[in-house]
């Protein structure tokens, strides 16, 4: 099916089509699909836009990521279907639905991308207090990061990362999860978004470590999601309203 | 992977697995994963439990289908995976993403679950405005119906329906979505607990038909779509004064 590009809901509907296809390429799973559709729930809610909250917490990722000295983005199926992957950072690949064959694919599609090194395919650590699977990650990748950016993560291993000492970035649509909850800064955005504006915020902050300090140190992290909270309440609430203003308009169109 | 019965999210748990699996069968397709997905996320802030809203447009439901005299309900490969069907009428298999193989899939399904008769496999109508393979029904079946049940249906089809003077009962999570908002009886609620609750209301009503009159007459569906919003910013402001409950617990414990 060809989208139109003038379609209200064009983006979101090209990535519908890109996951599909990533499913059919063995990229994606069914898992990972039914978590794209939570997220677009919640997308839906923000209609469809960065709210700036999520900008600001875009920005304090990126100073992150720039001022770590071993950063590292962990990377499962949706991530390296849906987002560019041009952040600053060492690429791990890490699957919750583990298995070898899913990793050797996703590996080949980001060497394909041009990415320099991507780690995954001989994971030699373990992170602590998780179970079998999920725990596997690189020495010289995960294990030893000190700021982790963790897309579409589950919360048991934001938590995981974050009781390692970690700086944790995650990128979650549901200001209410566990992983929004439990990082270090938790980005409410959808993660085409996320990843396009904390590459695009690290390309600004590089080589000015003073604005990069200044904006470390002005991040809250609880008022920040907090923010992105009452923005979700807000637009529930408008969109009751605007149901409230078109049913009454309705009504006197048809008094008059 | 086996869930255990004592896990919160249980239901939730083995409904992604059931559809997993009907995926795998070629019931269910990708757009179905992610449209689940969706409804997991408004369930999710509905506290995966129906809404006193709900329950009172799912009696209304109950009394539609009793008092009609061609009720039919349309199902697609998620309703077919996730729902039992024994509300009165008649079944007719509809699907947005049309293959003549997974009709008969999933007819198939429904005949071996000893439903009475399925149609969908030679349909002989078409429901105008609506382009070709979404528009294919059955003469004996939706076409000629007076109530039609249309669970996890596209808003399209939804208005389609409406504008074909018919009653439609609607199951979607999304009180805000074009299908709650076009719908004669929207149900707010997921699919497995409205079709359960439907059955039963069915049951309690048949051989009431004071009841059944009474019960139709006093529902009102702005008003009981209004309660269904008004539920879902109460619950979504719960969330965010609940953190803010701990967080200020676990000041206090610092503190102290």
């Amino acid at each position: 099916m060809r989208i139109p590009k003038t379609h209200p809901r064009y983006e979101s509907l090209v990535r519908r089509e890109t996951l599909a296809r990533a499913w059919k390429d063995g990229i994606v799973v069914p898992e990972g699909l039914i978590a794209h559709g939570r997220g677009e729930a919640f997308d839906y809610l923000f209609g469809e836009e960065t709210s700036a909250p999520a900008l600001v917490a875009e920005k304090a990722a990126a100073a992150a990521l720039l001022r770590a000295s071993r950063p590292v983005i962990s990377v499962n199926g949706n991530v390296a279907a849906l987002a560019a992957l041009d952040v600053p950072a060492t690429i791990e690949v890490n699957l919750f639905h583990r298995t070898e064959e899913r990793v050797r694919k996703i590996v080949q599609v980001l060497d394909r991308a041009g990415t320099v090194r991507v780690l995954g395919r001989r994971p030699d650590a373990r992170i602590p207090g998780l179970d079998s699977r999920r725990a596997l990650c690189h020495r010289e990748g995960i294990y030893k990061a000190d700021v982790v950016l963790v897309p579409l993560e589950d919360g048991d291993r934001a938590e995981a990362l974050v009781a390692m000492g970690k700086t944790v970035i995650s990128v979650d649509l549901n200001p209410m999860s566990r992983t929004s909850r439990r990082a270090s800064i938790p980005v409410v955005d959808d993660v085409t978004r996320a990843l396009r504006n904390i590459e695009r915020f690290a390309r600004e902050l590089r080589g000015d470590p003073e604005e990069t300090s200044r904006i470390l140190n002005a991040y809250r992290r609880v008022g920040n999601l907090r923010a992105a909270h009452s923005v979700l309440a807000w637009r529930l609430e408008r969109f009751s309203k605007r149901r409230g203003a078109r049913r009454r308009k309705r009504g006197a169109r048809k008094r008059a």
